[in-house]
Parts: structure tokens; sequence; C-alpha cells
């Protein structure tokens, strides 16, 4: 599997929400990413305003979001639960990073459902919550201080899972109109007379003026527009030179 | 400039910020991943005690942001400016995705300080202040809702920025207390005199019994500790089975 197939058989699972509000900014993240399957274990207040208010744009995934009494019945339906954590555990399975670990898990949707398992706010995936997944995945982070947001934690992780996935094309290079040679030769030549013809350019003694010009423009990349705007301006400036 | 280095000349800047909430999530999403550097341009509500509820463990990063009335006032001291939006824009830069651009932001950090620029809430960056950057990327997303909150968009910016620093090592696989080869043998020798004194395996015909146990035991990658939980259990089994 790969694309938005990958994604729509991944299933987000908070075990034990404590604040709707982040229940909302997750089932937010979700959709940002192409992923629409969220699953609510126990969640201490649901449905709720604010996680209405938080989902934003994505009332649809809030919606359909099921809710279960235990980890197992969110799970029952599942190829692979991977658990996340910022911490590693005493009897944890050996963990990976989630850059490592984001391939394999786009990979096991062709054999099923793939859960993605987050604890609670405050004290993470219990060690039963977490001996119900086979995988263990960590997101590295700063040991001062690693406690990312609920719902930030899902957004790094299904952006992670979206890269890849492929799912969403890299944006389109706009068409840039980009110069031809001849079109920036002929600014070059433009610009050469006007240093000439202003004084500033002494032809006996050119030094690196055009050298240092033309590298400086190559690593613009010129459009034909900017060309034109660019002889317009010496164009003006010669005349009023010459008044 | 590699690891906390070059995430410590790193700077994110946040375009007039309209909820001081996410000013405050966004100083957490940076500490998480290492950057302590924020910038704030007319931002509506600031201080506020949203943003200090917000920010958790990463009221430090709040405390030290500083105010601007311009951007070009939060640019001032930067060597490079990025701007970061969802869509693409008429007169824009040809945008670049965040993990192509992530390794030559760290690699710019060498050269002085790189901004991080992020819009308002609602509207992004104007074509005004997108103008003041030199670099343009982009977070691929769900072209059907690709609205990242604010935060949410710091967080993932700034995970990038710390996995292609290399700022965190992976986390440390913990000591399993692999079983030796001679261990696990010695498992499969007693798994097989238990399997046919108990009358499940008939030692004239095998079948792949055995086979499939090495397989299961391979992928498994026993530790000491779980060969001698499973002896253990095999000789209560068969004791239980001479009574």
């Amino acid at each position: 599997m790969e694309g938005m197939d990958a994604l729509s058989r991944t299933r987000v699972v908070l075990a034990r929400p404590s604040h709707p509000g982040n229940i909302g900014a997750a089932a937010r993240a979700m959709k940002t990413m192409g992923l629409v399957d969220l699953a609510l274990v126990s969640p201490r207040h649901f449905p709720d305003p604010d996680a209405m208010a938080m989902a934003a744009g994505a009332a649809d995934v809030l919606a359909a979001a099921r809710v279960f009494d235990t980890l197992e019945g969110a799970l029952a339906d599942c190829a692979l639960a991977v658990g996340f954590s910022a911490r590693e555990r005493e009897l944890s399975h050996a963990p990976s990073t989630l850059r490592d670990a984001a391939p394999s898990l786009i990979e096991a949707t062709a054999e099923g459902r793939v859960a993605l398992v987050f604890g609670n706010e405050t004290s993470g995936l219990s060690n039963e919550e977490l001996s119900r997944c086979q995988r263990f995945v960590v997101i590295p982070s700063n040991p001062g201080y690693g406690s990312l947001n609920l719902a930030a934690a899902v957004q790094v992780v299904c952006y992670e899972l979206s890269v890849a996935a492929r799912a969403f094309a890299a944006p389109a290079a706009r068409e840039r109109g980009a110069a031809s040679v001849g079109d920036v030769e002929g600014l070059f030549t433009h610009l050469e007379s006007a240093a000439v013809s202003s004084g500033f350019l002494d032809p006996e003694k050119p030094g690196r003026f055009m050298e240092r010009m033309r590298r400086l423009f190559a690593r613009a990349r010129l459009e034909r527009q900017e060309v034109k705007l660019l002889r317009g301006l010496l164009g003006a400036l010669e005349k009023k030179k010459r008044r």
C-alpha cells in the first residue's frame, strides 16, 4: 500500500485522553495529513464543545470517531499496534525512532489496519497499554524537556507517515518563465554599456565587475519578466543621464 | 553547524499571531525540539495568561520572547529568512518541501541566524511578509484540508530540523540480555522432547513442527530470561502430565 490508501488504513487511538480540546486538535492534525480513522479509549469528556472547537475543519473526523471502553476493543481488528512514548520503559520492547519506523508502518498497512496508540496527556501509555502493542516508537526530543503536547505528537507522527507514504505530491514548481540565455546575454551587454556610459566602469580597467554581475545573476536564475524590468530600468537611467 | 548549535541559531518568528494560546503552544513545540529563540511581530495579545498556560514547561522560552513592531525588525540580524505556507502564491519564489529544505536550512546556520517565519492563523503570510523571505517552504498536506494549526506547523518544522541536525540521539537500545545460541538450542531440544512425550508430536512423522517453531522464535529474538521462563513452563507441564 502507499499514498492515501495506506493512510486510510491507519488508525489513531487515543488512550484515556483528559482534555477534549486535544481530541479535537488531534482530529485536525490527522485530517491535514490524510488520516481519518480516530478511536478513543475511555475519554474523560466526549463529545465536548472544546473538541469541536479545536477540530476546526476536521469535524467529520471527530463525528466519525468511535469510543471504546478498553484498548483491546480499539485494537481488535488491527494487524499491528504501535505504541508511542517519549520515555523508555523497563519492560518495553526495544524502541525505534519515528523516522526509522515510518516506512515499515506504511508497509504493514498491506497486511491490515495499523493502529498508532497514544497515551494520556500526563502519564503517557501505561505498561499494560504498551504491552498490547507489538512495536514501540519514540519521537526523539530534547532530553531537557521532551514533553510534546498530545495533538502535537499526533501531528508529527501523521506528518512522518504521510511523507513515508508519499501521499501528497511536492508542490508543483510554478511556471517560472525562465529567461533564455540570449535574454540574459542581452541584459549583460546592456548593463556593461550602461556602466561604461555612466562613467562607473572604465573600459580600459574593467576589473572583475562583469564577472561578479554574471555570478550574481546566475545564482538568481532570472525570469524573462525580470530581464525586461531590469533592461527597462537601465534604459530609463540612461535617458535620465543624457538629459 | 549541527546538533544543538544549529538549533540555537534558529529563530521562530510568528507574524501577527491572533491567539495567545498558539504563542504558548509554539514555545512548547520549539523547546521539545531544542529551539529557544522566539520572536513575535505585532501579536494581538501578549503577554497573556493563555500563552503561559499553553507553554507548559516552556515558560522560559516565552519569557525570553522578543516583540517587534515589524517583520523587518525581527529579521534584521538574520542571515536567512524562510517563509512557511500551506498555499502556493502567484508572486512567490519557487517553493521547496520541508523534507527537502531541512538539511540546507541547518547548513545555513553556519553563516548566521536563520529565521523560520510563520504567518497569521487565518490569513497566513501576506505577500509583503513573504517578500522579506529569501526562501519559501511548504509542509505537504492534504489538498482537501491542509490547514495545520499554527503551533502544530511549528512543531512539525522544528521536529524536521532537529532530525536534520541530528540533535537528539536515537534512544539507546535497552540491554536486552539476548539469549545465547546454546540457550536457544537447549529450549528447542526441551520443546521437541516435551512435544514427543506429550503425544503431540509423532517422532516417526514430525512434519515441519520444529522448523516452524525455530522460525517463530528466531523472529522473536529471545532473551535469556524468556528462555528460562519457557523451559520452566515446559518442565511444569511435563510434570503435570506424569502425575
